[in-house]
């Protein structure tokens, strides 16, 4: 069987790490494979607060899938969190009993397998109710399918916005890029001057409507949803509905630290801020 | 006279129904004439809660009304609501007088008459203060004008989302597509595999920003505000503000029932979720 | 020295006005110079509030900085509010230090310096934590950098939403577009029937997450972020998150009195709501 990997909590390799799964052959066709535990795992959020999340291999967000239009992709999903009922929804263009919205309950094991179609940026979530939950915990990732024709050689990052509602009133107290409350502001994202830079943008925040996504002293290339080669727009604020993901691409002319963050500025200072630190290379 | 029509509360009919008005040749010039009555009627929203509606012949939404580009349009809003004074305010092309900003009183009566311009998807509401409430309570609905070389032949349907502020807390406790709290998840929409399927979405939920329109498993082509004939782009979630729409055009591979909603999920799991049916042809 | 000019708080005057800086030749190179200063300043918002702003030269909003793509940028800011430490962050490309996020303290001086690249509707605003107050006091404001081939003549104006936290709950009370509340209500803001109307647009509210600005009447080409010399979408709502700006164009072919306001309509009916009066020419 195959082995479950995990980089834990850890935003700093969370960013630039890919799950390509394992490639498999089955009856003359190529499989690529991926193994994936539902957890209960409680989490530091910051000095004060400890989180009980909900997750994938004890990764929030859960690891970042990555396929290649066209690849036939299986899922082997246990639920072993220990209580609630959890599955695993994922965007892209399935049949409807692969849709992840049948519960899975604890101890038992679902396969999802479908084709990676269509090349763009896709995520999945848990889809039990209250969905807002259940996302909210922590069961939630990313999932990238390239198109057949490679995007041109870039610095890749994933940078997935977060809330945590940590008393239960629908309201949320922290936010985090990838996991973790500031993080980045403490240990920014070392990149290099005039390389370019391909971000894999994912608003998963519940309870508030949208977030702004902003990055300081520069400007953007947008590609909606992944779903293009070409730009469609340049800007250095782009608003996301919760589920919404974008490529946004940029190289930085100058060295030193930049902020990114949500333009709504109570949820970047509640947590989803950091900087990237531009280096001369 | 004209009879009013109505569908009455039925979201099954709702979503394929479209109002053409009545052709009446005046001077020797062609009239698109739609008749409306203003009304105050009580709706059962679910086994606990009956809201006490504004609404357009006994409708919520009110009729889509549907046009073509260039025709002229008169539209006779008769207010018999009982109590408090309405309006009809039209997106589109206007003259000022026509704008429906002033206040029509009960029994009065106000004959607004425009030509139907530009194509694309637009939208009347009730333009009384407080405006979200108006709204809220049922004033509003499509306005559809299409191109004169019309669009491609497809299964089309509307699905307007809404918001129920049920204690007038300016906060919505239900949501709705076409009017009914879950009534597509008992309900699913029947569609055809492999069909062009052709959505007129609009988002009329007061007091939350905006709704981030998703559907289950496949994507979707938009056509912003309907201004376009050809699509400018691709996607599964698409964030719309009070009073946005846009035509989303879909056709599903797989049959199954397959799931559609705001990805804001609590609005979704408040009433504004459906399923699609979709059947081998 | 430069001397300080203010239109104070008239958004009338404000809407169509624009502060090219001086020209100041040194060592050969020609600099555009803007001298600010942080103020407070109080100002009375209807009959019953008076709001204590944080402001740039008495103004709400801060003055709209306007230079051709490549020209210098020297904005010589004091901080005179008599208190807390402000900054200005603009947005645009430049260096590190530059970028605005360090505090300067009542009574110092910071000479910010950089080239106004790229062309596009640019904002600044104070960064210092908290944000969401120092932004909503008043720290903002607009930054245009036109292309160096100038865009087609036209009544070009400025219209910045924002809102007021009047009672420090981390909501608005209030809003209005350029800085009070309900103004171009009652001093609908004059234009030419048929005359092209270039609006720059920026949506600076805070607390919440994005406004859905709509002209009555009428439909708009969109350049985003200013961003493109051709439209590329035409609607008559357009939602921003805080931050967001837009060059929206349009023309009104028939005279009288046309609404604007976001389609949120809750924030529209307490303030942010105004007129245009169109004119024969
Ligand atoms: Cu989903
Ligand atoms: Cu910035
Ligand atoms: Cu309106
Ligand atoms: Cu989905
Ligand atoms: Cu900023
Ligand atoms: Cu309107
Ligand atoms: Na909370
Ligand atoms: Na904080
Ligand atoms: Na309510
Ligand atoms: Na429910
Ligand atoms: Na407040
Ligand atoms: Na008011
Ligand atoms: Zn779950
Ligand atoms: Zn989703
Ligand atoms: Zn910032
Ligand atoms: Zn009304
Ligand atoms: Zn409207
Ligand atoms: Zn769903
Ligand atoms: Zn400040
Ligand atoms: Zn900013
Ligand atoms: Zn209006």
């Amino acid at each position: 069987t195959t082995k479950i990997e995990s980089i834990g909590i850890n935003p700093l390799a969370f960013a630039r790490h890919f799950d390509y799964g394992k490639i498999i052959e089955e009856n003359g066709r190529k499989i690529r494979e991926f193994r994936v535990e539902a957890r209960t795992t409680p989490v530091k959020l910051n000095e004060a607060v400890t989180f009980i999340t909900w997750n994938l291999n004890g990764q929030v967000p859960g690891p970042t899938f990555r396929a290649t239009e066209g690849d036939r992709i299986r899922v082997i999903f246990y639920n072993k969190a220990g209580g609630h009922s959890h599955s695993l929804h994922f965007h892209g263009i399935h049949e409807a009993n692969m849709d992840g919205v049948r519960p899975v309950r604890n101890g038992a094991v679902f396969i999802y397998e479908f084709d990676a179609i269509p090349f763009g940026v896709h995520l999945y979530h848990c889809h039990i109710a209250p969905v807002t939950r259940h996302i909210s915990k922590g069961l939630y990732g990313m999932f990238i399918i390239d198109p057949k024709e490679p995007r041109p050689p870039a610095d890749e990052m994933v940078l997935i916005m977060a809330g945590y509602d940590v008393n239960d009133d629908y309201k949320n107290e922290l936010y985090a890029f990838n996991g973790l409350p500031d993080y980045y502001m403490h240990h920014p994202i070392p990149v290099w001057k005039n390389e370019l830079i391909r971000l894999y943008v994912l608003n998963m925040i519940e309870f508030d409507p949208v977030a702004t996504f902003h990055v300081h002293a520069n400007m953007f290339q947008v590609y909606r949803t992944g779903r293009t080669l070409n730009p469609t727009e340049e800007t250095d604020v782009i608003t996301m509905g919760t589920a919404e993901r974008h490529i946004l691409e940029l190289s930085y002319p100058y060295t030193g630290k930049f902020m990114f963050h949500p333009h709504q500025d109570l949820i970047a200072e509640e947590g989803c801020m950091g900087y990237f630190d531009v280096r001369e290379k």
